[in-house]
C-alpha cells in the first residue's frame, strides 16, 4: 500500500470519506470479467482504490490501470495481499470494515448508512464472491453488515448502490483529472473529447 | 409476452411503473456470469421482468427462474427476440425505452429521470453488452439514454443504480410474495428461513 497516501489526500480534498475496496474469492478464469467491472465500478464511483485479495490477475490489472490512465484520476490497485492481512491493517490504522452481504441490515429499512457515516471513518468495503468465510461476519473483522435488499443478485450491483448511496450521489458528477480522454454527455450519439 | 400482464398488474398495485429489462449483446460463454447477475439485479430490484435478445442460453433461465422460484414473486423471462422487435412492440403497446450508455445524459447532472418519471409510462431498459449498434441512440428506438456517470464501468452497476433511483429506494425494502425461502437481515451471521 506504498502510493496510497495521494490517494488519501485527493478524497479528503473532495470531502468524501476514502474508501477502498477488497474483492475476495475471486476465481481467474471463471471471474475474470466480473471482477473487472467490481473493480471500474469502485473507480468511477467514487472508491479511492481496490485490493484483489488472496490471488493475483494480472490481466485485470492491467485493464484497470488502462481505465485509470486513459479517463483520469488516480486509482490504488494491489493484488495478492490474504484479505485477513489487509483487513487488520486497515483496522489498526483506524479505518472501519464494511462487508456487503445479502444477510445483512438492509440498507433501505435499517439505519445502518447513517451510523456508518457517523463513524467519520474511512471505510474498507468487502465485497464476496463464491459463500465467504464466517468470519467475515464477526466484530473482529467486519464493523457492519450490509444489505443491499435481502435478495440474492449481484456483488457488482451492491457495491454501486452502496457507493452511490454513500456518497449521495456526487461521485457521478466528479470531474476525473489527467484524463486523456472524457464524454461529452448527449441525449443522442456518442461524444468524446480526446486530450494530449 | 404471453404472462406479462400479470406482472403489470403486480406493479400498479405497489405503485411503481412497470419496468423490464431488455439484455443486448449477450455471448454465451463469455458474458454468463455477467448476464446472469443483470438479470438478478432486474428482478431484486424491481423489474418485473428480463429479456435476453436476440440469443438463447438455457442456463441462464433455469437460474433466474429457480431464484425466482425460492424467493419468490413472479418474474417474467424471455429470451430469443430480436431486440428491434422487443422494442417495436413495447413502444406500439405506449411504454418508452430507456437506453443506458456511458455516453447519455449523466442522471447525477442532468434532468433527464425527472423527464423519464413525468412520461408516467412503463419502461422498457435497453442495457447493452459488447459494442452497441448505433440504432439504439436513434429516436426511433431509445426515447433516453441515460449514463450513470460517464466514466466506464459495468452495465450491471449502471441497471442497479438507475432502478434504485427511479424507484427512490423503496424496492429494497418489497416483501417478495409466495418465496419458499427468505432472508431475515441481520447485524451478524445468516439468518435465513425456509417455508413451505
Amino acid at each position: 500500500m506504498e502510493n496510497l497516501k495521494k490517494y488519501s489526500r485527493k478524497c479528503e480534498s473532495r470531502e468524501m470519506p476514502k474508501v477502498m475496496v477488497l474483492r475476495w474469492g475471486h476465481r481467474p478464469r471463471r471471474d475474470a470479467r466480473l471482477t473487472t467491472h467490481v473493480a471500474l465500478v469502485a473507480r468511477a464511483l467514487g472508491a479511492a482504490g481496490f485490493i484483489l485479495s488472496d490471488t493475483e490477475d494480472k490481466n485485470i490489472k492491467a485493464t484497470v490501470e488502462k481505465v485509470a490512465r486513459n479517463w483520469g484520476d488516480g486509482f490504488f490497485f494491489e493484488m495478492g495481499t490474504p484479505w485477513k492481512k489487509s483487513v487488520k491493517n486497515w483496522k489498526a490504522k483506524g479505518g472501519i470494515v464494511v462487508h456487503l452481504t445479502a444477510y445483512g441490515e438492509n440498507v433501505q429499512t435499517s439505519d445502518v448508512l447513517q451510523r456508518i457515516r457517523s463513524c467519520g471513518k474511512e471505510i474498507l468495503i468487502i465485497v464476496g464472491s463464491q459463500k465467504v468465510p464466517r468470519e467475515f461476519f464477526l466484530e473482529d473483522f467486519s464493523d457492519f453488515n450490509v444489505a443491499i435488499g435481502n435478495q440474492p443478485h449481484s456483488e457488482c450491483a451492491s457495491l454501486a448502490v452502496f457507493l452511490d448511496r454513500l456518497f449521495e450521489g456526487e461521485e457521478l458528477a466528479k470531474k476525473f483529472a489527467d484524463a486523456s480522454m472524457w464524454i461529452i454527455p448527449q441525449e443522442r450519439g456518442k461524444k468524446v473529447v480526446k486530450g494530449l
